[in-house]
């Protein structure tokens, strides 16, 4: 069996060296591991959108995969540094809600306080823990560290999260919102249909859109509403972008409409 | 000896995490495998892009390669998903044209059409087949699996291609057209001359620019034309983008002649 | 013990297929090495820009790293190839001031000029000496070749240097200038201060800015001056961009008074 992987997201950019740095650590403490970068062009300090990333791409890793992930407004201020264990993968994280909508869905959550600092670099720098605490913690834990090794365990109750907004149910309508943007212009939902009764339309932006099974389901340049890649529904436009045709952003309200209009 | 790497190609962007949820696909199923990425920035379903920078980039790969090229403006329609064995190299992509530009250049071609629906995720998003089928495909061949199980071989002949536009000789002139524009802002054309003959000038977008070798064998600032680093005749500017300096853009018209003007 | 790994910084971009073009090379001639990225966002043809960044990011890897560095506006002209051995790394780059920083930490330097053509790709292209030349020469290195076979051994003082602007003092003033200008809007400056005697403000834009250890040492929106991660005082914005606030860039003078003004 190979060792398993460190998946590495940030909001570093790819053009500064940043990640460089990070990749430098862990590849000098756990020489050989398999890095793999989830994303690196979260919008900087977007926590939300960082969430959002970490549950699309994290979950489908091997059993064991450590994800590292450094969405961070808040370094060197006195916010904590976690190491959550979730069914069969370890997170590495500032504790700000970064790994908010993973928690939603684990069933098993162990948490332990990033605070041993023989872990970390020497004299880490206070404005880039990602490369100095949270990639030797990373390191540590791919090589076979025992997540007791880095701090105190703690109860998974007291991490932070953020205000994922809560669909809400009105007679035949779910009303919700935009809670991301891709880079096609597809507005991501907070809201979840059974594939079984996924029909109607769905109303953003003042428009009507109906439902699909897919985005060539409706004629070039049209929109349609599908069952995106990661279960919420999704409004998308045939060959082009659907944000910008509608002028639609994250936040903008969403209300899916169970009956044909 | 090492297993063989797969490449990634797509128009995902880096992002989203969809390049990282197909990559947990690919090391769940295939574990350690060596993952590469060729471009995940091809335009929005800009096929023609990306079998530009897919031929540019993968044939020097080694033996064995999977290339897994997803750029699939028609995901969850009837368009057929294929494994082509080209040479030394398998490839996974949609049926659309992606592979135009390696099949031109291949000597011994075969096909699968992918319909094993048994090698899949279990419920394939209609909106991401890149993770649900392409990806899980690819694993299978770079863990050494047999192209057969993918699904029936099919002709060859029956691929898609895109119309690449043809060059056409006019006495001493050979005609053609602006096929890509390079990050650099260098005109990539589909003529080709041999090394041997190549002399005289190129005119584009109204502007006769005269051949050189390399780009600083013009003065900063000056154009000159190349025989750029994958055969075909390309204008740049030194130090500079001949795109912008020139207007000029894809699908633009290009005549060398081969003789001083 | 694992094999070093190679790591990668260019001005390519991510767009075009010339960074998985050099990949290719790389995987053929070293199989499985491990590739890492450190940049490809350098602006094209920014030498100083590309030095910061690998200076940055490169020091921390493990011993016997083999730094592939490509950013060559004069690519095909005289200028020289180099293989330079700094302290536990071996770089390869175009002998155009890329290494500049790099070299400045370094204690042992050794270099040998790159010439024998045997190393290299068949015929060579004149505009892509990352793949045909480069690549093929830090494969031959990460595969354990000698340095003395790439060519002859060359005075390490001949190489080309970059002017990075040397700081000032004015009693008790430091002068110098902004150097770098990264995703955040941070500006790097090229001023070194001990955290012992690391107080007082920095006055860059007409503005004075004060010192603080992290950026959550002010108020959301307000400047500080903290010791950036690689060591030079960096002017931040608290979740916002310091280079937009003050509208400052590369080249702008930065005063540091180590007493409170």
């Amino acid at each position: 069996m190979s060792a398993p992987p460190i998946t590495l997201l940030t909001d570093f950019g790819l053009r500064d060296g940043y990640v460089g740095a990070m990749k430098g650590v862990l590849l000098t403490r756990s020489p050989g591991v398999q890095l793999v970068d989830l994303s690196h062009e979260i919008p900087p300090g977007a926590i939300d959108a960082g969430a959002y990333v970490l549950a699309q791409a994290a979950l489908g890793f091997p059993e064991g995969t450590v994800h590292l992930a450094v969405v961070d407004p808040g370094v060197g201020s006195s916010r904590r540094g976690v190491v959550v264990e979730m069914d069969r993968h370890r997170y590495v994280a500032p504790d700000n809600g970064l790994l908010t909508l993973c928690l939603e869905r684990a069933r098993r959550v162990r948490v332990h306080s990033i605070e041993n600092q023989r872990l970390w670099a020497d004299e880490p720098s206070a404005v880039f823990h990602g490369r100095d605490i949270f990639a030797p913690v990373a390191a540590h834990l791919a090589c076979g560290g025992p997540p007791d090794a880095v701090g105190p365990e703690v109860d998974a109750g007291s991490l932070v999260l953020r205000l994922w907004p809560k669909p809400e149910r009105r007679g035949e309508t779910l009303l919700g919102a935009v809670v991301y943007v891709d880079r096609f212009g597809n507005l991501v939902t907070n809201l979840r249909v059974e594939a079984g009764s996924f029909r109607g339309s769905v109303e953003v932006a003042g428009e009507r859109i109906p439902v699909g099974r897919t985005y060539g389901d409706v004629p070039e340049g049209a929109l349609v509403v599908a069952i995106g890649s990661s279960g919420w529904l999704e409004v998308a436009r045939n060959g082009g972008s659907a944000a910008e045709r509608l002028g639609a952003r994250v936040g903008d309200p969403v209300a899916w409409h169970g009956e044909a209009p």
